[in-house]
């Protein structure tokens, strides 16, 4: 894949579904609410059913329709099941650390998908291995599962009880067995997790949109620490593990999440539009038009547009098709790694002293050349402004937010930054002007901007390739 | 593919490429070009390049990116290239139906890439098969190619001229032969073809967005009845036959195009904003907010948010990773074959009066879930305007517009229309309010609002399946 | 493919079938008879079908199994079809020239399969192209289909007549046409092509074993000259051309034909074991066992034990899943080229003195190699023996038979290839013996024994590839 | 896949390959030695190598030929490797089940190849998830790995002693560590393991035909109950567990290694021909000809005839392109089902009174077809002989034998399948003379024949099923 420079976003690590729903085609289900939450990874996708005898598996690379079909969804019977949407920092064809995660166990079969980071997995891995049991993949998930499996617990949510008192970091888990659907988030709430009801059954997601999509209403969220336990009875909430301060990833909001979900009770996207008009108050720019990086920077743009009063229009265009392209531009193409992506619009943008709105700035590779193609559509002045605070540090809680090297801002001030992507003006907002965009003083994580991790963070996490190392990719 | 009901949009039949630029790899450039044309057609691509001995063809089914990969571009060698991507009214695997069309012919070979339809097509196929030449495909390059073949002028350029002397209808052609490559815009000029430069030398394509992404600079349109003749001298341009009054095709502005492109001089964005803010003129709304259909409603509804002055934004959201999929929603899940592409914002149109902007509508199956996505997100009136008048007349001259049986303006009158797909109230833009929104008042084909066809249609075009269906697909 | 030290055969250019049988699912029982063709081309298979309407099409690159499933064949419908399997000597992927090759014509669909290849196909090549038709590939089928699509002949009869009466070189054809499935074998009668009955119908193929896999029983087979047209009246033959002096090749016998089918009213099986026998008479060895090239060399061997008197037994193992592989065995594994296919027996050659028997020897990589794995297996002595005369000369009528540089009987007398490849002894069979084990004195091309070629060769045909050289492959 | 009736013999459950061999290409090395081990299974096949830091795999479903190309070879670095080629007794894509099996351990990678069945897997399997190991799959390699894993030996050969302190049944296994290569056989010498030389190292497979295509030589085969440890000192054998009485499977003379390894010392093509020979003592026939049934019957059938004194030819041709097919014979093909595999030659039959002599008969399904093929072919006796005992008894170490229930010799005497089979004569070898052409008295298992297993066989492992149905397959 050729996107690297294309592409300065920070990168999800999945989106989970579960559903306890008798009478209803629950892998078709989960199919769609899978399809909605395409958007926080397209690696790879699977499903688990149980029909209450036998557990069916189908898993697969590439996007949720890529990976299933008629033949392969007619064996997916049951009355219950799990599925995740998989983002992949690794290489190719990693099958082997596809979700969700299945084994047999005596009390029947134990499937889980995982969405987040456990700080303290190499400890929990090498606990394992002490313990005798041998682990295929460098996966977080196989550790949950075995130790799940292994607990000793006198029933699964004694086991999951056992699991949070020993586990540190970002979990929000859905957890298939024998008679129920579990689940879990973890006590620092990192990873959002949503419980919904249809007529057969309830249901839960990582996001509240994949319940607008198979025509499901949301119940409520998932709270820090909670374990929610479905079966033909209804559902049950009870507190798994005592709530940590609640440490909710700020990136749901600014990025990740999808504009229509409901995230802590506020709408995704009415956040951006007001962190953006808070970008407006905060950094105003005597310019004549605001424009967005489309898509993620489209609602904030909107939301400076409204609170600066100056005109909201587009200025770049998004090539549609974008996708995977194995093709390497030549040298004589150079511009094109760019240009495939965005285009500008010299009609909107001809002797315009433009504002270009972008949800964040990770690695800073793709600001440059953006400004750069404003002025050549004609802009005559190119203002900079991100509706969040500058990135410094990297993320071990499931995020994949490039290395503290490759983050620009760690690397350069305000003004270095600026002058690296040629804006004639720059500004990010404030923390402090973002938690109040959000409408919350506290109970977020914001350690990629602050350093300040709510989890003691070991070096031994910090270098987590080292136990990818054994297992090659072939 | 089971996007029926999600998608209520015209369809182009294709974007074409062709460029002689010695020193340059011209394949991997006309790939790039036809990622840039990838919205004129998802369905297949090709790309033919000859190195003054060989000609060397690559085609497949699928996205470009899905076709082309560096290996088989490896043997794409040449200094000269066309190329195409496509849209295919019929079903699956018809790669016989692809382009480029290649051939051997006593003066070397001939490829011929097409957008467009030949209104005579059936007596042209009917003249061939009478001259004993036997017809592998249904397709119209296949005939134009062998007319070239066949035609016994003296040079290309003159059997050109000998082919659009009998052609009737939409025909923007590339033709790579020995020596040079031709472009040819049929004398009405119904699609649209551009020459570009770059330093190593000239080239073609449908739209100069191609240009943008290669970077390569627009040196003019080819004007109707045009040949363009493009090899190590430059580029040469004569009359090839004598232009007819000019129809070309309203729906590249109002929809076809990408944006970023210049069509008859014009910026594609530009011009719907202006047809957005006609729209506002004509058809103004006591509501509150203006919403875009995303993604092709947005210029449009950007237009008519800053005529009319109300606020810009949000009100639907669109799945990104949307696609083809193979999978049937069950009966349960009826609803959901609307909401896996749309998701409404309650937060943005809670108690709102919503003005919805889109740009076409042509069998009406979408416009209705919109309306009552609209209405479950909280809207409490819903005004749909559409920036282009009623489709009442189907296309002969390569698009696919639905059958007039099909076509619901065809079939309801202003009201009808409202009351089936529940607005409180619709408007369409008018014909003389389009043009002026256009600045034209005359070259262009508006035979799809008007039934006023530029060239008599025939019975026989009409049916033009009973030519297709000698072939069976398997 | 690596398999060329491990593989010295001539190569069959196709196998061809045709059936015309309403009632029958004729599709399905083409399939079956290409199965049982599969020997003569691994390369591609494709049938055509005709319904009385449309006709159908499907092919593919591999085996007859791999090209097709029960949801391509559930597309081909009809009472009439023609199929094709095909042995390349080109490149990858090259569908273009697979066949059957069907067109459309004023008359109806026309396709067809050929077994052969035309001496004259360049002349009549550059006959169509002056015609101003432009050709899509480099086989002689596309020529065929054009011959015959404008030769402006009353009816289709008249127009394979006046194909016929301008053909030179091998062609049996089997053809469907509107109304019924033709079959034409060329006037010296190259390659056979036999007439079979079913309940419901007739049908034609290249080798009467095909009957027996479906259930038919043989009719005749169709002699030099002859075209017979099976249509719902049944069959009628006539003579389409003067026969020539008949030449039917020999290596059909040798080693082309299946071992259970009936080429020239004779049991191949049968002439295999007689030209064993005669090779025993003509040159007996002495020796203590007698063992085979498996397997196409047993039936020859088991004649040569049986004349000889010497027991005959297995001496080398071959990998029963051999088939292409695409990697390269190392420099360390170089001997693993041959003993990938090949592996001695000790138990059965210690202290032996060994007969070999081979069908016959072609470039002779792999009867050095051969000889080296008995001696190594503990044989003392080594006399190989080969059913057929020297090759000396290649083959213009379809036969891949290696260039004359390659052939080691053109370049080495008997003792030089003795020496070559470390044979105690080594013998042919005359060509006198050879003819007299066929139980015939002429009517047999023998060109690649003698170099009387029964049509005269020229240069043009000779260089071929210059023809194939316009289309590249990628 | 439709070859049911076409097939009718036992199935072995893999072959097994190790080396440790630094400065070779070891997993070319590897690959070479599979393909030659390809008959043993052909649903999948794997490679693991560990280049002393990353241990690298790829698996796949197919042949070897199949799964691997040089692009995933390239990435399989290292001085060892194991690998495995597969049959599969389970549907289809079962990946999961494909071996190597690699876990991580704390005493670095571990990875598995597995040849044979282990009678007492339920309770080894029940005693893991008791300890809280989670199994996510169903085989015994993965109970094997996880038995080896959690030991707590002191070092790999102490934990591979205790695992064969508590394993039942049949198991050849190659086991990848850091430092050293192991092979292990059980006991009980179910399936055959044997050691080999390069001038680079040492290595295993299950038989040694590898060897031979790989240039290597056998240095021994393995004993029952031995370890053999292959490192960079060389190799060392250890007994890892007492000997039993000797239980080689008698059925891998019979019919599954290749003709040409060497097992129990004794070369298997002349094990065959004397089953032959035995069997044309114990049951003569008054006939004239002796055939086989292609391919697994020839080395019987030419013992048969040179006891006898008949003369050995073909009667049944085989198509040597039979392979997986998909698609169904319709009625009116039903008897294509056997007639795709065979066809009869009736030039070698008519008229004669023919022995046909096969190695084994399972389920009686092929034999009634060819005894009529033979019949039509003209044969006008036909009698058949089988070169082992009759089948009665399921095998539960390893061998897919079929049930109780589908042995033919189960259900029925035998003139009552002499009748089922419509043979003129029916006869089997009994056991007293197949262990006399074997050449031993006892140390073989041949509870096939009698029921008389060499361990204990609880009901458990004959419903291993049970075990399985946990894990549906999609």
């Amino acid at each position: 894949m050729v996107n690297t420079p294309w592409d300065d976003s920070p990168k999800e690590e999945c989106g989970i579904f579960g559903i306890f729903a008798p009478g209803l085609d629950v892998a078709r289900t989960t199919y769609f609410g899978l399809y909605a939450l395409q958007h926080r990874g397209q690696e790879g996708a699977g499903i688990v059913t149980y029909d209450g005898r036998v557990a069916h598996i189908h898993k697969g690379m590439g996007l949720v329709a890529q990976v299933f079909n008629e033949e392969n969804m007619s064996h997916l019977l049951g009355h219950m099941a799990v599925g995740h949407t998989r983002y992949s920092t690794t290489g190719s064809n990693q099958l082997r650390n596809a979700q969700p995660y299945l084994i047999e166990t005596l009390a029947g079969p134990l499937a889980i998908v995982h969405n987040g980071n456990l700080t303290n997995a190499p400890m929990l891995r090498r606990n394992l291995l002490q313990r005798g049991v041998g682990l295929s993949s460098s996966s977080d998930t196989e550790i949950i599962v075995h130790l799940l499996a292994g607990s000793g617990g006198s029933d699964w949510q004694a086991s999951i009880r056992m699991f949070m008192a020993q586990a540190e970091g970002a979990y929000s888990l859905v957890i298939l067995t024998k008679e129920a659907i579990y689940g879990v988030r973890d006590p620092w709430g990192f990873r959002p997790l949503v419980l919904g009801k249809l007529e057969e059954g309830y249901l839960l997601a990582s996001e509240s949109c994949a319940f607008s999509t198979i025509g499901a209403t949301m119940v409520r969220e998932i709270l820090p620490g909670e374990i929610v336990r479905i079966d033909k009875q209804g559902y049950e909430i009870t507190q798994g593990a005592p709530a940590q301060p609640r440490a909710l990833c700020t990136f749901e909001h600014i990025y990740f999440a999808r504009p229509d979900s409901i995230i802590d009770a506020k709408s995704v996207h009415h956040v951006r539009q007001a962190l953006g008009r808070q970008l407006a108050r905060e950094a105003p720019a005597d310019a004549d038009i605001v424009v967005p990086v489309p898509d993620s920077g489209t609602p904030h743009a909107i939301g400076y547009a409204q609170e600066s009063g100056l005109p909201y229009t587009e200025g770049l265009i998004k090539n549609r098709y974008i996708g995977r392209t194995f093709i390497q531009p030549s040298d004589q193409l150079r511009r094109a790694s760019v240009a495939m992506k965005f285009n500008p619009l010299p009609a909107n943008l001809q002797g315009k002293r433009v504002v270009i709105v972008d949800d964040s700035i990770v690695r800073g590779t793709t600001s440059g050349p953006l400004v750069q193609l404003l002025r050549e559509g004609g802009a005559t002045e190119v203002h900079m402004r991100v509706a969040c605070p500058p990135i410094m540090f990297p993320c071990f809680m499931g995020v994949d937010m490039a290395t503290q090297a490759e983050l620009i801002a760690a690397q350069k001030n305000l003004e270095g930054i600026r002058s690296h992507i040629n804006a004639d003006s720059l500004a990010y907002l404030s923390i402090d002007g973002m938690m109040q965009a959000i409408g919350e003083s506290g109970g977020y994580c914001n350690a990629c901007f602050t350093g300040s991790y709510p989890i003691p963070v070991t070096l031994e996490i910090q270098d987590k390739e080292q136990f990818e190392g054994v297992f090659g990719c072939g």
